[in-house]
């Protein structure tokens, strides 16, 4: 017996997404069942639901990241119980027996991968359904701690957009004496400079434009610069030794990773949609490295709830009904969002 | 007063190299003055004088790799004295006062640049000639020691291929436990194979074909695959921690990058004439990194002068005569040299 649920579709990749209803598995015994209160807008559950990495199997319900409150728990559950406050990001099983699965790297897990938290197929056999729903029910070593005090509806967009920063700002240092820079001031990138920042890293935006100059510096941002303005790049050479591209256009690398010190790393976050062009010589003149990082694992997931619980890190947001979704979609793709929506599950 | 020696220049990008005498300076307080008994012949030497990086300063007497015995110190020398065997390698001098000189990897001094070895202006405003000549005269601090009974010719390319492959394994961490491919078994590959084995890694080469297999073998390598067989490229997949490439072609990176395991690098020592088309998936899909590299700092290349001698890693040479030269750059251009020229300078 499944229950069924509320939700917001995709049916088409032109269609505008549509209430629909759902079926939620029965509780497991490793089960964790929760009402989901907030559901987190991120740029690629637009990219999904039109088609744009694939052919979606529709109804795709998107939705990655999901905050909610436990209703019930499965008979050999041990880190959880009702009334706890909890959150699910990205994904919502992996094979657990490769060598990264094992090492908590879930989101790189060899041995099929990661099963993504819609628009993929669960280990039962039956389509994942996501955030933009009333409830669901995943395996508790998926399911994350949201820390006591964190409201749900801030602590959401941290399941992607938080960990997709602090993955790669813990991986390669950032911290005191470190210099990182921000490429993209928007859902990620704000988050990218409010983590880097508690993480006492000196902090730069490199953003189009000063438009968002003041919520830059406001956010922790040491300094912000106009990526527009051929200056910038004279005046910032050699200076980094992280910069995050939380941009998915494709830009001119070369010009980037010349603003890297020795050893510095270029992590690309966006997936820009062609190949990047990257010239040789600005990566071996200063043994620069060009990277990738996506998401992160649950360990690192949990730790980065619990740093942005402790350093009071938390998105930007706003929270919309159900019926706003088309018109949030819209307004993600003309960056009109500071910085994230965030759907409050009650008005479906 | 100068002292007149006799070298090889190249005098135009067409012409073949011809027999010149060129100056060396006076030997200062702090300089080494060498006989030059051997220099390797770089592909980088080729590219130089046929102007392929920008148009040269000529004449261009070519060679980074020397090495030979020392004739006369300055009175301020600490470090060599009169017989001793040194070497130098692609830099004679560099601003010693950025970050990165103080830290030793002058190869990417920020305060103006290395000085390279030829082809560069020195800090007394004269062209610096290179290693086909008869002696030199290099500043201490730019010279290294050639440890006792270390062949001198197979010294030599040590200088530049031994220091551009033992850099990136060292940085990169090979070692046991740790997969190490080198794409190309040529100058650079064969020392990288040799290299890698004897830090301890298991050594994979990947080669266009098998023809060079026993070699690539016999110089330590485990395992050996032909990059012109598409199932390498499955069979391998996700399998190394590291990979130099050593090939200055541009190649299919995506493909490339699949062979890395997670938190793998791929490190080009090669330059491609182009830049580098990157697929972003295979970098964020496994945390995986592109890196660049050039040679190594001075405090690095004794080292790897040391781990030379210590565990008798020697490039394998073909030594020519001066009259030999213009054979040879055809020879390195149509590959056909197991695996390095070096120049008998006795015979100028």
């Amino acid at each position: 017996m499944t229950t069924t649920v509320k939700a917001i579709a995709a049916t088409s990749a032109t269609e505008p997404l549509t209430p629909t209803t759902i079926e939620r598995r029965d509780v497991g015994p490793h089960d964790v069942a929760f009402d989901i209160k907030f559901a987190g807008i991120c740029h690629s559950d637009i990219h999904t639901v039109k088609g744009e990495w694939g052919q979606p199997n529709y109804p795709v319900v998107a939705g990655h990241e999901l905050a909610g409150v436990v209703t019930e728990v499965g008979s050999e559950v041990t880190k959880f119980k009702v009334g706890d406050h909890v959150g699910v990001g990205c994904f919502v099983d992996s094979c657990r027996e490769c060598e990264n699965c094992k090492k908590g790297l879930q989101q790189y897990c060899t041995g099929g991968g990661m099963v993504g938290t819609y628009n993929a197929i669960g280990k039962d056999g039956t389509p994942t359904y996501g955030g933009y729903s009333q409830a669901t029910v995943v395996d508790e070593n998926y399911v994350l701690n949201i820390p006591d005090g964190m409201p749900l509806d801030q602590a959401a967009p941290l399941l992607c957009a938080g960990i997709t920063l602090f993955s790669p700002l813990h991986h390669w240092g950032a911290g005191p004496g470190k210099k990182v820079a921000i490429i993209g001031l928007g859902g990620l990138g704000h988050v990218g400079v409010k983590l880097a920042h508690a993480m006492g890293a000196e902090v730069t935006v490199l953003s189009q434009s000063l438009k968002k100059m003041e919520d830059g510096l406001r956010l922790g941002a040491n300094e912000y610069y106009a990526t527009s303005d051929p200056d910038t790049f004279t005046k910032l050479a050699g200076k980094f030794d992280l910069i995050l591209n939380t941009v998915s256009a494709n830009l001119d690398l070369g010009a980037y990773l010349g603003l890297l010190a020795v050893d510095g790393t270029l992590v690309e976050l966006g997936m820009p949609e062609h190949a990047m062009e990257v010239p040789p010589f600005p990566l071996a003149g200063m043994r620069r490295s060009l990277a990738g990082s996506m998401i992160g694992g649950i360990p690192e997931t949990q730790q980065m709830l619990d740093f942005c619980a402790e350093h009071d890190v938390l998105p930007e947001i706003e929270v919309i009904g159900a019926d706003y979704v088309n018109e949030a979609y819209e307004r993600v793709l003309a960056s009109d969002v500071r910085y994230r929506f965030v759907i409050d599950t009650a008005t479906l």
